[in-house]
């Protein structure tokens, strides 16, 4: 991975061109720094990285701004999936799965760049929204994706497991939706304190805590209503499937690198468990709500950010990441 | 309506005796205290009257002792609407609906004296809610019931109009729920105050205010997501369709003394519009949710609480809810 | 109205132009014909109408050829209501309530003519649907999107009130979708055979029979689960809230041409009712389901059809219709 | 398990005293009678087995009696479940799930016997439907939850995979909803012509046949909307969670024996598929739909039912089961 100069991306009819001010560093760019196997699967270098961001609208190609919705100079962020709009996912309502999906910064050009163009139905307008919170959308949808999908939040009790950056937003999603009660777990004991600054009501580290009688002792043997599984680690698949209330829900958002043992009689079907899997954002629904959620004071994703980063040391923004020492991380880019 | 000396209830197998403590006074009992056409149709004298109320299990039928679910001396509510548990409605989780309800306090004795008895199954432990919040859980859970049916509340906006005890409940229920805007109105200012007390954002009075133009300004030009019709009048009819987004929601609670005039056409229809009539408090997802929400804090509707009165003073209690000058009033009948 | 030579329409980047083999006389049609005050206010001649149509793909724009689900040949239906993209309602699943709506044959030129342009995302493709199947796909789908929206309909009891040819459609769907019992009104009787012929187990004919006390009767008395509206008239209002069961549902998609006296307590709020007003066809999830009704053999909207004619002879299609004589009208205009 | 003379059960206030006409043969009896582990940890003998049945009300308590809905003389099953009525989950609709179930023939005294005891709030009325069918509407019901809970069936595309009775009764009852594909699959091909019978439009044998790539080309690539999983072996989770489309349903009844191993990520997250554990049916929306769709004719199970014996040959009974011979085998009690 290295900083280069690159060409200005073309801006097609449909696209608008965007001035890139800010960026977040994901989980994903990590893995493409490491060059995991992944990564080398799935990227054809040379591309460009980075698949959350905000910034200006610069250039419009004629259709997008024909369309009348987009304004030269306004500030905006993007959905980073670029789906094919004909497929029966896309044609249903489930364009998030799309098989088609081209992903900014891994399948085609991202945005830890000066500008990035985007298809203006992939524009999301920022209105009034800070651009640091902008630059981060994309990853609080996923939290606002899973706290939300299925689930009736509003005095629910909701088990967050896994506190990194998406962990940390789900719990102040949780909180903005109107759950009556938030538990969240990590092994890190200072991702458990953005939690608890993202309004956690119970704190637990599974190296100090039993986990399981913890969180059905909090919910009067019952068991939570909602599970939202973040880590992907068979150990926090075990405690979602024993925390959930009988008749509860299970999100998975959280990517596993190994597979897990399930006793699907015992785990699932006797508690009569409903699970999930969570994929990117739907579109644009997750969008909608997370930017009412976010201007009408109610979910503030900007706790979780610990770090602040010049593109240019880019290498520093990896290293915080890597060492656990993070909540989100951003980078700079203009301003 | 006299006070008058009645023997203590009969506690049945599978009753509990509850010794009341508070009990609220409802729009209904001033039909009954009128003694209007609907109260001398429905009404068989003579009849205990009040329907909301808290107390403290004093004694318990031998089949509800041995459910092994209530204690003698815990503080409890009730559901008011015994239901028969056999028909399609009890079946299929629409109890609230059943054709065989009797209701306490209207079809047979109710809560504003010393004892009441109530099957078991209808009997809501307060676990920690104050008195006084118990005794108007009934109230409160019929805001729960329109603002929660249907709707997505997480992120959106919700238009209570009217704001009697139970608009007023409904704005503090769409608050906790997590809606991201709520707009009320009422032509009474004091409701008016006690709806921003309760926390909505945004308060109207017809009196001044154009409320179409006022609530389409406020959400963009969209409407809201979900009407809460709490007035029963044509014009609030007219106003909720109105301000409704397309392909929004209307749920209706405000018992109409006259009919109105739907111009199906124009004001539902074409706008995609889904409107649902609110009976009672879901047995029991209502209570649940409601039971939550306050012990979690986050909805306490104590600020619609105006008056207080012993129950030898309950002609003073009619009074100023007839004069228009209360919120919610509470009947003080034993501590 | 009248028939004239016109230029083929031009083919856009994003455009498929269609030759058409047959298309559907629909009410709206009659309306134009008749150029009434909705008519009147609404086109700006001169416009080429219709807007049921089914035909062959003969021209293709670039970007519609790029995206490489359309073939050029294919036998194709298409949605008429072409749609922002880009609005709340767009944006969230609600395409068919865009306020920006065009409808072909009415704010743009459609399909009762030798060549129509569609964007390439309107077009459906036939697959095996013959022909004649295709043209009246259009009002089928809102027969789909009537009948299933929010309705359990597999086992459950449905009454169709009205039974021009949407009404027709419905009780086949209803059928299809595994409704238990299926019943039909209308005061014609030629559409009580049609409705018979798509299944339904019950006719009734108000002017013999009191509708209301025979659905209650064939249901145990207790009405039935889901309502289809198709009369748009006062009288089909009140028997259809008179007839859903305590806590169903009705969608109206009859047009009503007046206002409608509701009395929302007693009609709507007690009786726990959702009355749902349908617009046009998911988009595209009702198209989906639809297709796979038809091909699978489940669902056949031929019966229906009744009169069939060259596009010359539009004016008579037009009299069978006015006559009522007619169930569904094709215009045949190549093969 | 032998067969004696026990005393005729005792009717309490709210039970009725029902004569067992007819009986059907479940799995679990099959355990129970070789006594695997899961029974003798389970059972408390003596008991009597026997869960699913058919008979006359010959006796009944004088609650249930003054409830006024069960007729002496009339032909009933009952759902097996006998559940608490007062926990988070019955009081919210999931009584299915109550943590205090008692079971039939499991728990308590059974239906393999000349009367059972069984509370009047568990009875459902034959009301016309045959007494065999009436003793197998407990398995008949696993198979419409399975099909019908969270899935639009009306039009979808299913699998069954495994088509043991209850296997087959869901193909019954996915027909009878009207899905427009219905694909069945099972090492057995004796239990793949019982599908077939039951309407199964494809029928695989994984012994002859790639299952995943078979499904993937009957549903031109997509997958299919859902998957009823009854046969609880790791093979099956595998092939079911690759046979659904992205974005579909699993639902699970199949009751594993042994752990699977899960690749969560690729298996159920990057589809986006969502699971559902089935336990029981639902109290009692199951057995409104079950019983509407047999009366209205659309649901026969009988063709599944491939023996009948007397009681005293309950060891045939068991013996044709375990020899893999049977579908669904029903023991003549009395008549």
């Amino acid at each position: 991975m290295t900083i280069e100069e690159v060409p200005t991306p073309k801006c097609g009819l449909n696209d608008v061109l965007i001035k890139v001010h800010a960026a977040g560093v994901c989980g994903t760019d990590l893995h493409i720094w490491e060059w995991d196997r992944w990564a080398s699967n799935r990227l054809k270098p040379p591309v460009v990285i980075g698949h959350e961001f905000a910034g200006e609208i610069v250039e419009m190609g004629e259709d997008a701004r024909r369309a009348g919705i987009l304004q030269l100079g306004e500030m905006v962020t993007a959905e980073g999936h670029i789906v094919c709009g004909h497929c029966l996912q896309c044609r249903t309502g489930l364009g998030h799965l799309c098989k088609r999906t081209q992903i900014i910064g891994v399948d085609r050009d991202g945005a830890f760049a000066d500008y990035i163009a985007m298809p203006a139905g992939n524009v999301v307008r920022l209105h009034g929204i800070p651009t640091d919170v902008g630059a981060i959308m994309d990853p609080v949808g996923n939290a606002v994706h899973t706290v939300l999908e299925g689930a009736e939040v509003p005095g629910s009790t909701v088990f967050v497991l896994g506190c990194g950056p998406i962990g940390c937003f789900a719990v102040g999603v949780a909180k903005a939706a109107g759950a009556s009660l938030v538990i969240a777990s990590d092994l890190n004991d200072m991702r458990l304190d953005l939690a608890r600054r993202m309004g956690a009501h119970v704190t637990l580290n599974p190296s100090r805590d039993d986990v399981v009688t913890r969180v059905l002792e909090a919910t009067h043997g019952n068991g939570v209503d909602l599970v939202c599984e973040m880590s992907g680690h068979p150990v926090g698949h075990a405690q979602a499937f024993a925390t959930a209330r009988l008749g509860g829900r299970v999100n998975l958002l959280g990517t596993p690198s190994q597979s897990t043992e399930v006793d699907f009689a015992k785990e699932i079907i006797f508690r009569g468990l409903t699970v999930y899997g969570v994929t990117g954002r739907k579109m644009y629904s997750t969008w909608n709500t997370m930017g009412r959620m976010i201007r009408g004071g109610q979910l503030d994703p900007m706790p979780v950010v610990t770090h602040r980063f010049p593109l240019e040391r880019i290498a520093d923004a990896i290293g915080v990441i890597k060492d656990g020492k993070a909540g989100k991380v951003i980078l700079e880019i203009a301003s």
